[in-house]
C-alpha cells in the first residue's frame, strides 16, 4: 500500500458540506494499489461504540490515483472520521494523526468535521446545472436598431478587425429570442454591455450606463423581461478587475495627479503616468495602458463596485455575473460582493473567470462556478487535436471529478470556444464530425454547457478578431444539420435528470485507444455514450443490463436493446443511448 | 522520484501571501527521494525567457515526506509558477497539469498565484509572536475583594470540586500583576468572565455583565489599564458557540416554547425541550443539557454577538478573544466576527479553539491562531509520556511546520496543559525534570507559549475539577526555582528574536534516540538547544561554526566554544546556547 499517495484533508473538496444533512468524504489513493476502502464515522460525544462504517465508493482515477468518496449524515451535526485501507488481508487506518496498524479507540485522533451548518454549504443556484447557456457578444450578434448604430458601421458580414464596428445590439438579441428558444437555449452570457469605446467593451468607461449603441436601461430591462417570460436567464459581464482608460476617475487621476480624489482608487505605482519598455507606471490588465486595474481593496471602491453589481439587478432583474479576469481581485472584496448580490437575488449565478484550479474562490463564500477551461482544454486535446488517448483523457476527466466539492462540479460552466478562443468549428479545421463529437462530451458531461453565438450554425473564426463575425441570419448560409444536432443535444440535456444531476462513469477508455464509453445515472435515468475519435472504424462492446434502450441519434425511431452487444463506431462516430424503462424502476 | 508524494495547490499552506511583496510557495516529495528542487516563476504578461528559477529551501521533514519553501516576490504582482524536481542527472517538470519530461514552454499550463492583494495576506497581530501568555481561571487565582464572594464560598486552598467557589476574581489578578511581570509574562488568557452560576462560566447568563462575583466592568476596565501600563496584553474567552441555561433568551423559549421570539436563536429539533436518553431535543455542547447551541446563522443572533465582539474591546480596551468551541460555530459568522473586531482594534487577536487541524479557520480572513493542541500531544508524548522516539517526534514537528502558512505558525497559542487538560506537573507524575524539558520546547519552538497558572510555582492536578485548584501564594509553599526556570525561559523568548521570528531546524533526532539537538536563527541570533528525554545520560555532538555561544542555563556565566565538541548529557538533561557574537555578525 502506497502510504505516500494517500491524501486527505479536511475542506476544499476533501470533506464538505452537500447539504444541510450531508457531508462528502473523499480520499485519494494511488491507482497502482488494489484497496477497498471504508469510513469510519460518528459523533464524537457518543461512546465509541456508536461509531459507524460506511464503503467508499470509488469516484473516479487518474493518471496516478483513485479517488473515493462516501455521503455521511452526521448524527448530531458533528462529524468526527477515519479511514479504513483494505489491501486483501492488510488492514491500515488513516486518521488525522497518520496511518495505524490498528483501529483507532477514541474520537480524539480521528479527522473532524466539527459541524454541519447549512449556511457553510456551498450551495450555487439549482437552475444553473439545468442550463444550456449561449454565450453573445453584442456587437455582432443582430442589428435590431439602425438607428443607434456607432458612426463607422460596416456592413453586416463584413471581415472583423480590432476596432471595427457592424452595430449589433440588445434590440437584435430581442428579435431573435426565438432563435434561442428552438435551439433549446436557456441562459444567456453577454460580454460587456456598459458603455466604452471599443467593439468588446472590456474598457468601462460607465458602469451605469449600458453602451448606447447597444441600447438603453430600458431595452436591457425590456430584453430581460422577454428572456424570462421564454424561461432564459440572463448573465452579464462584470469587469470589475479593471476599468477602462476613459472611465472618468481615471481620467480626474490623469488629469490632477497624486491630487486626484481617485488616485488610489487604481494601482499607481509611480507618478506619472506613462509606459516604459511596455510596463505601464500603473498595474493594468496584462500591461494594457487602457485598463487600469482598479483598486477593489479600497473601501470607496468596493461600495461602488458592489452597488454596481445589485443596481443591474435591481433595475434590470438580470440573474448573475460572470466576473472577467476575477482571480486577480482580492478575495476580501468577493466575499462581500457573494452578500451583496445574494440579498438583491438569492438565486443569481455568479461565475468567475478563472483558467487555473478555482478552488479558492469555490470555497462556498465567493464564486457558484467558474470557466471550465481545463475542460475545454481536455476535450480539444482528445477530440479535435487527436493528442491524449482515451486512457489520458479519461485520467484528466477522473482528476476533475475529484477536483472540486460535487455541486461545484454540476455548476461550472463548460465552453468549447468563447470570445478569448478561435472558435470550435476552425479548431476542427472545418471537421463537423470532430466538432459533433466535442460538444456530444460538452452536452453529457456534468457541469452547464455554453455554446458561443454561431457555433450552432457552423460559424468559423480564427483567434480574435476573427472569432467575433457577424452573426449569419441568412438561413441557406446556416448549417441547420449542425444547428439540429445542437438542438437534440439541448433538448437532450434539459429533459433528462442524469444528465444535469447524475453520476459520470467511465466505462472504457484503454491505452493507446480512440474509443470512449461512459454512463451517466440518476435514479431511473441512464444513458450511455461511445464515440470513436479515431479516423477508423473501431469496435465498442456495450453491456446495458435489463433494460431497453433507444438510440438518441439512430435513424430509426426506437431501437430495444436487451443484452451484450457489439457496435461498429465508423471514423468520429458516436453513439447516445437512453434507457427506456425509467417508469418501470420507478415504480419498482 | 515518487511521483504519488508530490503535492501542490496554490491555496492553504502551499501557495500564500507572506507579506505584500512575499509568496511563499512550498511543495511536498517522497522523503525516500534525495531531491534538489527549484521554482520556475514569473509574470505570466511577460517573456517566457523572463521566467527566474530559485532553488527551494528544505523546510522540514515528517515520517513520510519532504517539504520545501521558496520565498518569490512577483513582479507585477502576477505570478505563475512551476516546479523542478531534481535527482541526480533526472529532471522532471511538475505544473498544474501534472509532470513532464522536459521544461515546459509557455505559462498557461503553470501554477497560479493570480495576484498578491495585500488585503488577501494574512496578517496576525505582530505582538502575539512575542507574547509569554498566561492562562487565569479567574475563580482561582487570587480572591482581591471578598465583598464579592458567593454565597458558599470555601476556603482558599481546599478541594475544587464541579460546583464549589472559592472566591477569586479580577481585584485579584490586579494585586498580583508584579507576579504576572516578574514572571516574564506579557499577555493574559482569561477563561470566561461573563455572568453565569458556575465556577468556569462556560454557560453565559449575560453576555454584557462581568460575574459579580469577579467584579465590574469598572473592575475589568481598571484591570486592562493596569495591564496595558506594564506591558501585558488580555485576552477573553469568548462562549459564542452556546449560552448557560440561564441565559434570558432561552429562558424565554423554555417558557414560551415555539411562541418566544427567541426561539430560532437556538438549534432546536424538537418541542418540548427535554433529554431522551441523554440526548437533548435541541443542540447543545456535547450533549450538555445546560449549554443551549446558539444558532449563530440567525442575523439577529449574529448581531447580537458581532456587537459583544466590539463593545468589551470598546468599553475595557481588551486585545482580543480566545474563542471557545470555535470550530463548532459557523464559518460565515467568523468571517464577520474577524471584521467586526478588527475595525475597532486592528491588531486584536482572535483565537480560536480547534484541537485538531485548523487550517479552514486560518485562511486570513477568520482566526488569527489556534490552541495548538497537536503540538501539545506531541510535546507530551514525548518527553513526558516517553511514547515516541527522537525521530518520530521531529517527523510530527516537521508535519507541523508545513501544515500552515510561517505568519500562522508564529502566531499560534502553545500551551503545554489548560483547564480542559491535567496540568503538566501532574502528567510529569511530579518529576520536574521532565515538565523542565517539556517547557524548554515549548519556549524555544515557534509560536506563543502560554504557561497555566500555578504551573510555574509546581501546582498539581488531575483532570477537572482538580486542575482548578486555587493558585498557591505562600511563597515557601511555591517551587522558586521552578519560577526562576520559567523567568529565565520568558525573559530569553522575549528577548531573541530567533526565538518569535527565527527559522527552526532540527539538527539530530535518531531512530530509537532520546536525543533531540534543534537550533533556532534569525539574522543575527542563533540558538542550539539539546536535549535528553532519556533515563541514562547520552552523548551529544555540536557543531558551532564560528561563533562564540554562552550557556544559557550554565552555572558558568559565559562558557565559549569556538570549535564541534561533545557534550554529555545527563538523565532528563538539557542544554540551551546562544551565540555571543550577535554585534559582530549585524555589523558585517
Amino acid at each position: 500500500m502506497l502510504k505516500e499517495a494517500v491524501y486527505h484533508r479536511p475542506g476544499e473538496c476533501w470533506a464538505y458540506g452537500y447539504d444541510p444533512h450531508t457531508v462528502h468524504l473523499r480520499l485519494r489513493t494511488s491507482k497502482g494499489d488494489r484497496l477497498a476502502v471504508q469510513v469510519l464515522y460518528g459523533d464524537k460525544c457518543t461512546p465509541w461504540a456508536h461509531m459507524l462504517k460506511a464503503e467508499m465508493k470509488h469516484l473516479s482515477s487518474d493518471e496516478l490515483f483513485d479517488y473515493w468518496q462516501a455521503e455521511v449524515h452526521p448524527p448530531y451535526g458533528r462529524l468526527s472520521y477515519g479511514f479504513v485501507l483494505i489491501e486483501g488481508s492488510e488492514r491500515v487506518w488513516y486518521t488525522e494523526r497518520g496511518f495505524h496498524q490498528s483501529e483507532p479507540k477514541e474520537h480524539l485522533g480521528l479527522f473532524e468535521f466539527p459541524f454541519l451548518h447549512p449556511i457553510d454549504v456551498h450551495t450555487p443556484p439549482e437552475w444553473v446545472k439545468e442550463s444550456v447557456f449561449y454565450q453573445i457578444f453584442p456587437e455582432r450578434f443582430a442589428n435590431g436598431d439602425t438607428d443607434n448604430d456607432p458612426g463607422q458601421t460596416e456592413r453586416w458580414g463584413g471581415k472583423p478587425s480590432y476596432t471595427n464596428f457592424f452595430g449589433g445590439d440588445l434590440q437584435g438579441v430581442r428579435d431573435h429570442l426565438d432563435h434561442l428558444t428552438e435551439l433549446g437555449v436557456n441562459a444567456i452570457y453577454f460580454t460587456p454591455i456598459f458603455e466604452s469605446p471599443t467593439n468588446h467593451k472590456y474598457d468601462t468607461r460607465d458602469y451605469y450606463r449600458v453602451d448606447p449603441h447597444f441600447g438603453t436601461t430600458d431595452t436591457l430591462r425590456d430584453l430581460v423581461k422577454d428572456c424570462h417570460a421564454k424561461g432564459i436567464r440572463v448573465i452579464l459581464d462584470g469587469v470589475f478587475n479593471h476599468s477602462g482608460i476613459t472611465f472618468p476617475f481615471f481620467q480626474d487621476v490623469l488629469e490632477k495627479g497624486p491630487d486626484s480624489k481617485y488616485y488610489d482608487w487604481f494601482h499607481i505605482q509611480e507618478w506619472p503616468l506613462q509606459v516604459n519598455d511596455g510596463i505601464p507606471t500603473y498595474r493594468t490588465f496584462a500591461f494594457e495602458r487602457t485598463m487600469p486595474k482598479l483598486n477593489t481593496a479600497n473601501p470607496e471602491v468596493k461600495d461602488y463596485l458592489l452597488k454596481l453589481g445589485r443596481y443591474w439587478i435591481e433595475e434590470t432583474d438580470i440573474d448573475g455575473w460572470r466576473l472577467d479576469v476575477a482571480n486577480e481581485v482580492d478575495h476580501a472584496f468577493w466575499r462581500d460582493f457573494r452578500q451583496a448580490v445574494k440579498e438583491v437575488k438569492a438565486d443569481a449565478y455568479i461565475l468567475g473567470e478563472v483558467w487555473h484550479d478555482g478552488m479558492m474562490w469555490l470555497l462556498g463564500e465567493q464564486f457558484d462556478g467558474v470557466m471550465n477551461y481545463p475542460l475545454c482544454d481536455a476535450v480539444l486535446d482528445f477530440f479535435v487535436f487527436g493528442h491524449d488517448d482515451a486512457y489520458s483523457f479519461a485520467a484528466k476527466i477522473g482528476g476533475y471529478l475529484a477536483r472540486y466539492p460535487k455541486q461545484v462540479t454540476e455548476s461550472l460552466f463548460n465552453h468549447l470556444d468563447t470570445h478569448d478562443t478561435a472558435r470550435l468549428l476552425t479548431l476542427c479545421k472545418g471537421d463537423i464530425r470532430k466538432m459533433k463529437l466535442a460538444v456530444v462530451f460538452q452536452f453529457t458531461y456534468i457541469g452547464a454547457p455554453s455554446i458561443y453565438y454561431g457555433d450552432e450554425i457552423g460559424l468559423a473564426g480564427e483567434f480574435d478578431p476573427d472569432n467575433r463575425r457577424p452573426m449569419i441570419w441568412e438561413r441557406e448560409r446556416q448549417n441547420r444539420e449542425l444547428y439540429d444536432f445542437y438542438r437534440t443535444l439541448a433538448v437532450l440535456r434539459r429533459s433528462h435528470s442524469a444528465l444535469f444531476n447524475g453520476e459520470f462513469r467511465i466505462r472504457s477508455a484503454e491505452r493507446d485507444s480512440n474509443v470512449l464509453v461512459y454512463e451517466r445515472q440518476h435514479g431511473c435515468e441512464h444513458l450511455i455514450v461511445a464515440m470513436n475519435r479515431g479516423s477508423e472504424q473501431a469496435d465498442v462492446h456495450v453491456s446495458w443490463g435489463s433494460m431497453r434502450w433507444h438510440d438518441v441519434f439512430g435513424s430509426e425511431e426506437t431501437q430495444p436493446i436487451d443484452r451484450p452487444s457489439q457496435h461498429t463506431l465508423g471514423a468520429y462516430e458516436f453513439r447516445v443511448w437512453l434507457n427506456q424503462e425509467q417508469d418501470t424502476c420507478r415504480t419498482n
